[in-house]
């Protein structure tokens, strides 16, 4: 497939497709991997959070079966934060759900979202995990909801890039199904998740300050716990910078004078 | 994953599990990777029609990941038609179905199909053909159906062990007839409203004597936006406590030494 360097046209030039992220990946294979299956299933924007043996590989390029432009496109992160900080939502793909509170989708289930996502321009995110570790608790508690694939439970050990394959597949098949009459919903967008980490942020400073995040062990997971709960609720930028001022309110308020309070 | 070396019990004995064949292949990794992709779905009877480099090859073993028992159990043919011979019937995955009159499926229509054989005791073969070449059309004309799976026509050069990662996960969604839950069944129940309106209570209260609700003519409707969010965010009972210890610490909290905190 030497002839395949270049992106083939857009098919659907009305969707905002999603984006694959690969978090820490260790062999250069496996990247080229996960980008000839994106070009056989229409997916173009690859990012790659702290690349094991750094940034361009040649094997990734060989492995890519003439599938280059993924790879000559590929953004480099330091961070998975970094990463989606743009994005509108996030799939985790895990094969071990951890001990969140985040809503477990099949890959399936997933399509259907990132499809629903991408008639309304929003973009969504791909997220997986390097491949022995896995995702870190601490990155999965930034995204939206976990991917499980079906795996024989007595043999769960997946290749990423056979992971990627699967949840593409589902992405593809939902492209292929579905007419392309959008039904744009009346809701507002969920804020860019910068916007979201952001309150986040202000939120756990001001814990901090108010010594709530005790014993101080327990800080990582409390917090983490209370990003998972404001990740469901989808928040939208104006409600981001709602509960901003709910924050601040809360913090400065008591004893002011509606007089002095500062509008927000 | 060393220690994934012989087959784990069958999940689900009343059925007659399927089998890959794959024709003439080339590289041993991707048969090694094809065996991975067995275990991960449950599968366990390979067949290799002439492999390229002979059999058998330690490469293959490398690449399973432990998955060894599809390669020491591998039988190895001369011909589609030997290795075809005790199956009731065979299905054959090409990105180009030829000028053959035999039905076109999809991956979820084969596994439709192969588990209704499989719960009839007839045993299902899934065909693959060699990594440049695919299958010949007289090997194609031994066959049942033909599988197509839906890859991007500008971009259709699918890896070998992939499509068989695709026809046999559909294989595994069959057999767990997946409509999952949207959430885990370990998750924990949305708290009962009356906690939740407690919170909301709580929160709205402090608001007030901070002088959040202005001008207080919005009070009703910027209560409302609250509640929306907060609601969206099915809350479980722990987390309903958690946010309201939220409140309190930023309300009381600040100043605070660690030790005069109140657990929450």
């Amino acid at each position: 497939m030497k002839e395949n360097r270049t992106a083939p046209p857009l098919e659907r030039p009305d969707l905002t497709l999603p984006c694959v992220i690969l978090d820490r990946p260790q062999m250069a294979e496996n990247i080229g991997s996960v980008a000839r299956v994106m070009a056989n299933f229409g997916l173009r924007d690859l990012r790659i959070v702290d690349p094991r043996d750094g940034w361009p590989q040649e094997r990734a390029w060989a492995m890519s079966s003439g599938a280059h432009w993924p790879l000559d496109n590929a953004t480099i992160y330091e961070t998975v934060a970094e990463a989606i900080a743009d994005l509108n939502a996030v799939y985790a793909t895990t094969a071990r759900p951890r001990e969140t509170q985040l809503p477990v989708r099949t890959p399936r289930q997933c399509a259907d979202d990132s499809y629903a996502n991408a008639q309304q321009g929003l973009k969504t995110g791909l997220l997986f995990g390097a491949e022995r570790a896995g995702l870190e608790t601490s990155d999965i508690a930034l995204c939206h909801s976990i991917v499980t694939i079906p795996v024989d439970p007595a043999f769960h050990s997946l290749n990423l890039s056979q992971a990627v394959n699967i949840v593409l597949y589902e992405w593809r098949l939902k492209v292929m199904d579905t007419p392309k009459e959008a039904f744009t919903k009346n809701m507002d967008q969920p804020a860019a998740l910068e916007k979201l980490h952001g309150l986040y942020g202000h939120l756990e400073d001001e814990l901090e300050k108010a010594g709530f995040f005790f014993p101080p062990e327990k800080k990582e997971s409390m917090q983490r716990n209370l990003r998972v709960a404001l990740n469901r609720a989808q928040l939208t930028e104006q409600e981001v910078r709602t509960w901003r001022g709910v924050v601040t309110a809360l913090v400065k308020g008591r004893g002011r004078s509606l007089l002095n309070q500062t509008p927000q």
